[in-house]
């Protein structure tokens, strides 16, 4: 820390992601990436694209905000793309918080980190016994509230009619339900924002659409919310999603069937990983997404996460109380994931 | 506005970007664009990332930074990347502004958008009668200071010994020097590094390396300030710099020859191109970057600017007293800049 680091940030500490390590020395299952990689008819395009780039893309991402609008039925003046849906969230912390913020104790540690860096008091929700986020305890807040569904790392999701109370009950302030995850279940709010002046949807490209490397986050809202969003944006960093990022995007939304084939494999091999699971004595929490949270009751997470790691399989465990015990294996292709059963086996038995 | 936008905001103003129309419509010399797409064996790079593009990318940059900093000769504890140089002005703001920001009052337009979007106090310096920065404004000034050096829009340049009597009367402040420009002339910043730990400086892969449209910036700085900046990246975006672009700035640093050639076919075009406005009456700032800063006593900026593209030629014009008689033309191609001499001559004579 250098004298200069303005005072106000002197205890914050970054986000941690998960390991990147040499992907050819692991079976990386620990940042919840797709195990397939985009379509070619997608990564096509890079080639189209490759001659302009000495050129400015467009700020305002005309073509990816058309092709995914007609997709969703929704209008363009209700979506916002960034470059990540980090930077999505980043963006609404910027745009809607005041003083505080409320969201799970247990859910995206960037939640935690946002509300440092923008010197916000965060308001921390514990989750119930069994880990789900229960709608009454963020009813009449008065704060900004944001809500990832699913859930990470739990995995759990809420209902919409759960969600539409907190809406209801949150008149005077923006709600943020974060679905990076949703595309593996069958709940998604963005067809609330028509009814909702104070919802945010967040998503990303990084999960289902197969390009986390591409990094793309998007934000649906109703048109006055992502009018604020773009003014914050516009003066955050204009030409936020490149040239590149923009093409593969347009070209994802029009290939729909390998999108769907992926998303309906990734759920497919979580059904059958989680009956692996159960006959090995774990105990699994329902997944809406493209992970399971899991736990045995001979093991902490930590010496799961070890035992794996020795074998050349790299899951996530967090450092935290009450999901100590929980280790979060991403779904893979059906080859790693009999790997990781047969590695399960080995320690376990 | 939203009834939710933070009250913090509600007077900010976003940067407006120079036009992108459609780029078969116009001779686009209006956002400093190098008119050279990239080298083959740059853009080559993308096919071989496409398949890889499910998994994150590299939050550290590893082999971006490996090879920048050994073509530059810099440790990479010295060197940060972001998408593009403005997020790198808006991370610097954030890590080291605490109450307030001094800058040319004739500048770049983003570094008064980020004193507004942080809710600083903006201390604008005017420039000389003759458009320069002097460096007497800007000593002792306890504020943290930023300069772009070749200055935007004037084109002119301060030299490294005034830079470094700023240095050395700001020691307990960061001073910022924004080298957006810096490769289409002799003076660079970069290895006053060593030497002076309260300087940031700035440059981007934009203009000098063909790749606006991948969007990548830098900071170099002693190892204590870019660690401060490391800390509020990977708190607000730590994945900021997507795959395809860190392949891109890796191959650009390999293909020395293309980056060196490029940049001399744009010096050797200015002054030409500036030999012709001479001829045809305009006085021309002395220009250290990839544009020129063009005035002609019988014409004001605003017609100089709809004359041109009412000959399909879109240059940036400035609504702001002092330079209102200006206009900025970007240096384009050699068959280019002839259009823009034959389109003066018939405007002028």
């Amino acid at each position: 820390m250098s004298k200069y680091l303005a005072s106000r940030l002197s205890n914050l500490v970054a986000y941690t992601p998960g390991e990147q390590p040499d992907k050819d020395k692991y079976i990386k299952l620990n940042t919840n990436e797709n195990p397939y990689p985009p379509a070619k008819e997608v990564t096509d395009v890079l080639t189209e694209v490759a001659p302009n780039l000495h050129l400015y893309c467009d700020p305002a991402c005309k073509a990816l905000t058309e092709a995914f609008c007609n997709y969703y039925s929704i209008n363009k003046e209700e979506t916002l793309f960034a470059n990540g849906s980090d930077e999505i969230l980043a963006l609404c912390y910027m745009t809607f918080c005041e003083q505080s913020v409320a969201f799970p104790s247990i859910s995206y540690g960037f939640y935690e980190v946002y509300s440092d860096l923008f010197c916000l008091d965060a308001y921390k929700i514990p989750l119930t016994a069994d880990f789900r986020v229960d709608k009454n305890d963020y009813f009449n807040l008065d704060k900004t509230i944001i809500i990832a569904n699913p859930n990470a790392p739990t995995g759990l999701t809420i209902s919409l009619s759960d969600i539409e109370d907190i809406l209801n009950t949150n008149k005077d302030n923006v709600v943020i339900i974060d679905e990076a995850y949703a595309d593996f279940c069958d709940v998604s709010c963005k067809e609330l924002v028509k009814a909702y002046d104070n919802l945010v949807v967040v998503g990303t490209f990084s999960k289902s659409r197969n390009l986390a490397g591409a990094r793309l986050g998007y934000a649906i809202a109703c048109e006055a919310l992502i009018e604020d969003l773009k003014r914050v944006k516009n003066s955050f960093n204009p030409y936020n999603v490149n040239m590149l990022t923009q093409a593969l995007g347009t070209a994802s939304i029009k290939q729909d069937e390998y999108f769907k084939n992926c998303i309906s494999k990734v759920i497919t091999e979580r059904n059958n990983f989680i009956r692996q699971l159960d006959k090995l004595g774990f105990s699994t929490l329902t997944s809406g997404a493209n992970f399971v949270f899991t736990t045995h009751c001979k093991f902490s997470g930590e010496e799961l996460y070890n035992k794996l790691r020795d074998r050349k399989i790299l899951v996530r465990h967090f450092n935290k109380e009450s999901i100590n015990n929980f280790v979060r294996i991403t779904i893979g292709t059906p080859e790693q994931m009999k790997q990781v059963s047969k590695a399960l086996e080995e320690i376990i038995l």
